[in-house]
């Protein structure tokens, strides 16, 4: 690891916005109106299509560089945003920083610059550790971009787009919604973002459910309403999220196994019974099957898990084609 | 290892075929009729460019995803696939199956929804273990693909079909044709699928040599003459195909190391003088030189290594295109 | 690693180019006249952008597959290749041969072989040991191009290109010039490279500083003065190129840590106030800051070496069009 590791981005919504107040970056979904993720949501919604046409493809990105950089390494999310700026027409290379540049001590900030000297204008950025984002954008040049594709457990802003779109597509108006966010609510990126898409898109009622030790700490999701126990939290509600749960953090939990975990905080057909009769099931994926939700549920009519998935490349080309065009108008701007 | 674990697949023959029987995913070249496999080749020929010419391109695949999912690595096939699906105007993504989603817990099946979810629509696999196509193909959306690109020791079916390609490219006329299979039959999916596509093409005799242990069962390799000699085996062959070895097969066939190998069973310049004198000699590669085939064979004018490595991106292109003409096809009939 | 182990390569020069005299292949820097150079860095220019501009693009390569061979890794030289070949219209794949075949015990040069007989036409390679290119390119078909991209300690030719780029670009006239190059000179192929280019461009003076240890042999670098005193060696410079220092050499060179080869051998303020007050400073990267060079003056305004880097996809899109018109004015010839 390089010495100059980024401290914890407090200023994640700032920086990622441009004098004019244009997105640039995005890197957190915290401090967007309503009104920009309407139009992001509309933006992806132009670009879904159902399952067995053609994807849609555009040349938004035309001219465009795009390096797909993980320091952690997601097989899934990354060719989701291959596909996303191949579809729009940029050039794309991938970057394993699992093992390369790091192993050869060279900053990750040297990284950055040489990628950025070569004309790799958007950069997607996946990190285990929280700040690199936001330390990455306040260094760029002021034409490069830095798309944040997970960052510890604080930021996965193309996900909490992408569940907002989904729970869109079912129930239009957020307003008359009851959600339900469950498991591993601590450690979840996923959890963080959708908490502050669906808070700012006026969701009625956000509850949070998990294990005493996966809870959040007291002062973060804001307006949640909290539970412990799962059978009363899923009680009338329009969506259930649930989340990935790693092995290692059932300890923490002091729950002893997969099996305890399922019955505990698993999403069963029995628990959907008492959530209401449309609900709609979600998962970021990869899913544990039968540990956090059952396989039945997965493949139930109720999920929509793989629509989260087609609704995940409609979303990162959503947010591709807004930064570009943030670029280009800042430019005519200037 | 996920607990969707598929059984041998029995059926493949059938699976791989619509509603209309039309090819719908290549899995097996068992089914094929002489008339199909004549089609196939008929179009890789049309495919193939002499050494030193720009390869053959055209906009068969425009608008199609191809995943590379690689459960076994192999970079020559990989490339081959990629080369062929870039020259048809595909949008490529290849994913390294041996560590990402296998290490997460993902089921297969998941991962495939995934893929199909992102509209990747022709999924081209590898695996060490048998049955993972047929199971993937009975699980997938109608209008998605999977190409077979190497499966255990059962079936390699582009490696067939680039086999008779290459093989009728010197010697037109399959029912004259004496060939011959040397080497590790039993293990061999390359001899599978050559012996299922030569079979049905008409060769006049098909003969497999192999030391005892590395013989394939009684009930395979219907029609075939056996032989456990190669010096007899090889005797007036107008085709030799011989096949890599592995070091810790040899154990099993109770051949003491790479040098008693090629004394037993190595095709040499000397036993080549037995085949007929225009024989050809092939090999699917990679090759151990001096093992399973003399350096000086491999380079000698018999040799048509490096066209059947030509040939295999031909009719993958060929293969990729006949998939994608049927789904098309397909979707107006219905 | 396979029997065929390439011999030092001592004739690079030579068989780099064609019948007609034209360059084929670039394996080194060596025997390229004043002419040819020029020809390459106005090419290169043509095809440098300001930051924030789009990257040039063309056409030059369509048609054309390029395959990245790394035997020994290194991201940035690769991406910086796969983008050059993308944007000049080629079909690029990457093989990550560190792994891949040599594990398998296939010969280089049957991996080669297959790499050809799929019409990849571009071979860019980088290999830890010396001898491999020139060996290859001896082998390969005659409209196979091979570019060197990095071989052991002797030839690493577009970084030799790039270098005289950027220097051209701040120093028009070589024969004005004294040009340091500082560190690890014996291990180092950029070293080698740029005296190279540098020599036969016309420097006026050409000094190499290093550890004792360190110095290349008495009859590499003819024409360079050298120095084990970096202070002194430095003096009125117009141009200060330091190079990576690997830990593993310090111990070789009597230098205890970083700290003491900083001391003794690194670019500090200091020092740079002995050079002109015009010099501008490079490091081929990635750099291992306050080693070899210090962070302030890697980032102060006398450096060059985001510049480098921007120079280094345009060198290679030089490169890679003139190789390509090459082989097209050949066959026009024949």
């Amino acid at each position: 690891m390089s010495t100059d590791a980024p401290a914890a981005a407090s200023a994640s919504s700032t920086i990622q916005r441009d004098s004019t107040g244009r997105l640039r970056h995005l890197i957190t979904l915290e401090g967007l109106s309503r009104e920009e993720l309407t139009a992001l949501l509309d933006l992806a919604q132009f670009y879904v299509r159902a399952p067995g046409d053609f994807p849609a493809r555009d040349k938004s990105l035309a001219g465009h560089t795009v390096a797909n950089l993980f320091f952690e390494p997601s097989t899934r999310t990354r060719v989701s945003f291959e596909l996303a700026a191949q579809r729009l027409g940029a050039d794309v290379v991938n970057l394993d920083m699992t093992s390369s540049s790091r192993a050869k001590g060279e900053s990750v900030l040297d990284t950055i610059y040489t990628l950025q000297a070569m004309h790799a204008d958007i950069l997607v950025m996946r990190d285990a550790e929280p700040g690199l984002p936001a330390y990455v954008a306040r260094h760029v040049a002021p034409h490069v971009c830095i798309l944040n594709a997970g960052e510890a457990h604080l930021s996965h802003p193309t996900q909490g787009l992408l569940d907002a779109l989904t729970i869109r597509q079912h129930k239009p108006d957020f307003t008359q919604l009851r959600v339900l966010i469950a498991g591993d609510i601590a450690h979840s990126r996923v959890a963080r973002s959708a908490w502050q898409a669906l808070t700012t898109l006026g969701v009625a009622e956000l509850r949070i459910a998990a294990p005493d030790d996966l809870m959040p700490a007291a002062g973060e999701f804001a307006g949640a309403v909290r539970y412990d126990d799962l059978d009363r939290a899923i009680e009338d509600v329009d969506v259930v999220m649930t989340l990935r749960i790693q092995r290692e953090r059932m300890g923490a939990a002091r729950i002893q196994d997969e099996r305890g975990y399922h019955q505990a905080f698993g999403i069963t057909a029995a628990r959907m019974r008492r959530a209401r009769p449309d609900a709609i099931v979600m998962h970021p994926g990869p899913m544990n099957r039968d540990v956090e939700i059952a396989g039945e549920v997965a493949d139930s009519p109720q999920s929509v898990i793989q629509q989260q998935v087609t609704n995940g490349v409609a979303v990162r080309m959503a947010v591709l084609a807004t930064i570009v065009r943030n670029v280009h108008a800042r430019r005519q701007l200037q």
